[in-house]
């Protein structure tokens, strides 16, 4: 396999991983900044997709730009999405999303979980988004915001925490709902912060359902391998063979890259729309579609990056595994990610994605706090070898945004070390939920920590599916998951309205 | 009474509450960021008093100005002091005072009690600097740091505790002690810090010694007139009359004032040094005496703010009940407060407290994040009686620094409201330790919140005296405290190693 194909970190977005290749340039392999999977791309398409049928109204809060520090800068707008028809005024909970890398109205599409319980609650749904993302930009403008490392130098997550708890209080305050707890909703990076938002806002809410939230995919908590030796499991369950093939495709692709005319063939072998000017450009672009594939792999059709079958991924191993007899290896992978590039039929050819100037708010976070480890190894992998190194992923990083990271940052102010020991006696009230399919459930708490600190784990579940709404399709274990999770919250909210009384009472 | 007579804001600093007084000046009497009783006067007359023979090592980290942006900013050198002359390597504590606003050295002289109960736990002894005071300044000197509302930006208590964590994990790896517990403690503001950090940063420290933190002093989660009450009360304890002649001495001193050549005469009075300007000078001179009188009111000899003897207020009162037949209730009140300015008998005229420039590191916290109102009620204080009024705060604050503040941040930031139901079932290992003698008193937590979030409180205990070195003449109470205190520590890290443990064992 030529030595010069590397990986670059994975970076997570929505959903989401950003699973980042190397880049076209000859000079050097990008590791965290550049040509990343914008969430924001499947976010754009998404209005092809069906929709759910959601009502709320769209308000803008006044926000702080930084709640640190006593800088004067100017002040940004957030969007929320919020929906009161149900709520019962008197105690009905405020169930709060806390959102994540991307357009607030497509979280809320992608988590009918939430809207569909709340009748039942007589919750108030609110979905806030992310600061830097969708229309909650600082600055004025999308361009203004994203111009240097100094506009975008606010994008962290401390901060996006503090805008929904200022958010919430100020809520709680105009709807004389000051004693309402809230309940706290987010899937992927959205999990994350609604997890570190319960342990570092308890007075403010009240628990935190964090689904698929890798908050212990940070430095060395879990090997850096996790995250695509489980794609590659994902892979091999189905077929072996499969994962044989697809292991055996970045040699064929470098020696046909190394040939007169060889980019050309490939070009056409994987119908690129542009003549590929390397074969890292492919290998991304096949990276990207493997990764993507284990986090969507439900087991009903699905419409959410891509339009998919149910288990998709049972689907590309067939069309690898039974290519024609003759087909080359290379033949038979493209007819493999076909179905998560093309299920529909629609596409004539492909456009790689591109992201001219590397200025994603994902990759400004990948290359300032959210410096997430990762290495794919020669044994249990199928995708190329990589040594995760943090030195190329610092230059790259200073070389995109004129920015050092903070690999430490977030384990210091969020901590993730000894997990199980630091929370066993401290915090409540968090559920993480994960399924085993998806590969960041390594990075997540697969374990309950103590009574209120749990952990539910489906074997079939990919990224988290049980936020997603029902549908005819559900098997068994997705029901019984969001059955537990309801109850679990009703608990929560039972016991916090027994703690209020006693208190009360004395 | 004058009307023009009014309280300004309560400030804290150290020990150490700092009462402000209305200004000189004509056109506003001001509330929070003028003329403060800087603790820095009390530490730097510090030197004339008996000193701890401590021994440690005064090293400095490098900081992050900003640990909640990546803006590029200039990193600033934080002191601490560090001794491992009884740390056992293996397993021994980190005991870690959390600086707060004024020289360290000074903190450290004043917390004995850490440094006589390290050798028996085998701890390793850290005092921190906070930001902005002391040697801990950043842009170079204390001038430019503090030159205005944009360099004082980042004096906040977030950026303090972040502060504290980067160190530690700097620490615990330098020293190979990533798995030695750490405990933290504090006093006053220090003791919020410390229960704060706690709360927000379970995973760097198992528990906290929090003394005399009035975290429950913001908005209107107790009552704003708390502070002066409890001053008062410890003066009418001692003698109702007492309580009355100072209750009545204001309206002298202000019909004094209005008379021709009245501030000559208070000026003789009071033995001034320079002739008063106002009679609100006056004012905040004795108010702040009565407050700190009632801090400091130690039931042995003491040297913390100034020369005292036990039961200062005790002793004032006597000298003000007690003045010759005749003698007039102003020179009464003189021969009173002359116990807390001069009892040693040295001085032959007084300074009053000034700052020109409005420039305390405290002043400013003030007028950002801690804003704690404080009025004097008309019936149950001895104060003149004053009422909490946020617009003339505010104003105060714009003249003072062209800072606007954030009332409602700390509560928003770290809780406070409802602050029983909020942590009964969340966090753990903490102590509140409160005197009632304490003006800061009403203001902390005097109730088990639960198994492990406890309150020890003492009826004749003052400000932070259980972390003050043991004495000869320490009543029994105050030994009962601290052996609790040892041994609720003890429990602390027992657990830790035993829940340690068991995650190793899984």
């Amino acid at each position: 396999m030529a030595e010069h194909h590397r990986f670059t970190t994975l970076v997570l977005s929505t959903v989401a991983v950003i699973l980042l290749c190397s880049t076209p340039q000859p000079s050097a392999l990008k590791h965290a900044a550049t040509t990343p999977r914008f969430f924001e791309k499947f976010a754009a398409s998404s209005t092809h997709h069906s929709q759910l049928d959601l009502h709320y109204e769209t308000r803008y809060f006044q926000q702080r730009l930084d709640h640190f520090s006593f800088s004067e800068l100017p002040p940004f707008p957030q969007r929320y999405l919020i929906n009161t028809d149900h709520w019962d005024r008197s105690s009905g909970p405020i169930f709060f999303y806390c959102g994540n890398e991307g357009d607030i109205t497509w979280f809320a599409q992608n988590t009918g979980f939430v809207w569909e319980i709340a009748p039942q609650f007589g919750a108030m749904v609110v979905f806030p988004e992310h600061r830097y993302y969708g229309e909650s930009v600082p600055y004025g403008s999308r361009e203004e915001a994203y111009k240097n490392a100094s506009t975008l130098s606010y994008l962290t997550a401390e901060q996006a925490l503090a805008d929904f708890s200022v958010l919430l209080i100020d809520l709680k305050q105009n709807f004389s709902a000051i004693d309402c707890p809230v309940v706290l909703f987010g899937g992927s990076y959205g999990g994350m912060l609604a997890a570190w938002m319960r342990l570092k806002y308890p007075h403010i809410a009240i628990g935190a359902l964090a689904s698929s939230a890798p908050i212990l995919q940070f430095e060395n908590i879990v090997p850096p391998e996790t995250f695509y030796d489980i794609v590659s499991n994902d892979f091999k369950r189905e077929s072996s063979t499969c994962f044989t093939y697809i292991k055996q495709s970045w040699d064929e692709i470098s020696s046909k890259g190394q040939t007169n005319d060889g980019l050309e063939h490939l070009t056409k072998t994987f119908k690129q729309c542009q003549k590929l000017k390397s074969t890292d450009d492919l290998f991304g672009w096949l990276e990207s579609a493997y990764s993507y594939l284990a986090m969507v792999n439900y087991p009903y059709p699905s419409e959410f990056l891509m339009t998919l079958p149910g288990h998709p991924i049972k689907e590309v191993c067939r069309r690898i595994d039974q290519g024609p007899a003759g087909t080359s290896i290379l033949e038979r992978i493209y007819e493999g990610v076909n179905v998560y590039y093309n299920y529909t039929g629609e596409a004539k050819c492909f456009e790689l994605d591109d992201d001219p100037h590397g200025l994603s708010g994902w990759n400004w976070q990948a290359c300032t706090e959210m410096v997430m480890p990762m290495s794919s190894s020669q044994e249990s992998s199928m995708f190329p070898p990589y040594e995760y190194n943090y030195t190329s992923y610092l230059e790259d990083c200073i070389k995109s945004f004129g920015v050092e990271p903070r690999p430490k940052w977030i384990t210091t102010e969020f901590g993730g070390h000894n997990i199980l020991a630091t929370l066993k006696k401290f915090g409540s009230n968090i559920i993480f939920s994960n399924g085993l399919l998806d590969p960041w459930s390594g990075g997540s708490v697969l374990q309950n920590i103590s009574e209120s600190i749990v952990s539910l784990v489906t074997k079939e579940g990919a990224h988290h599916i049980d936020l997603r709404a029902s549908t005819g399709n559900d098997p068994d274990w997705l029901v019984e998951q969001r059955a537990t999770e309801i109850k679990l919250i009703q608990g929560w909210i039972s016991d916090y309205y027994r703690k209020s009384k006693a208190v009360f009472d004395i």
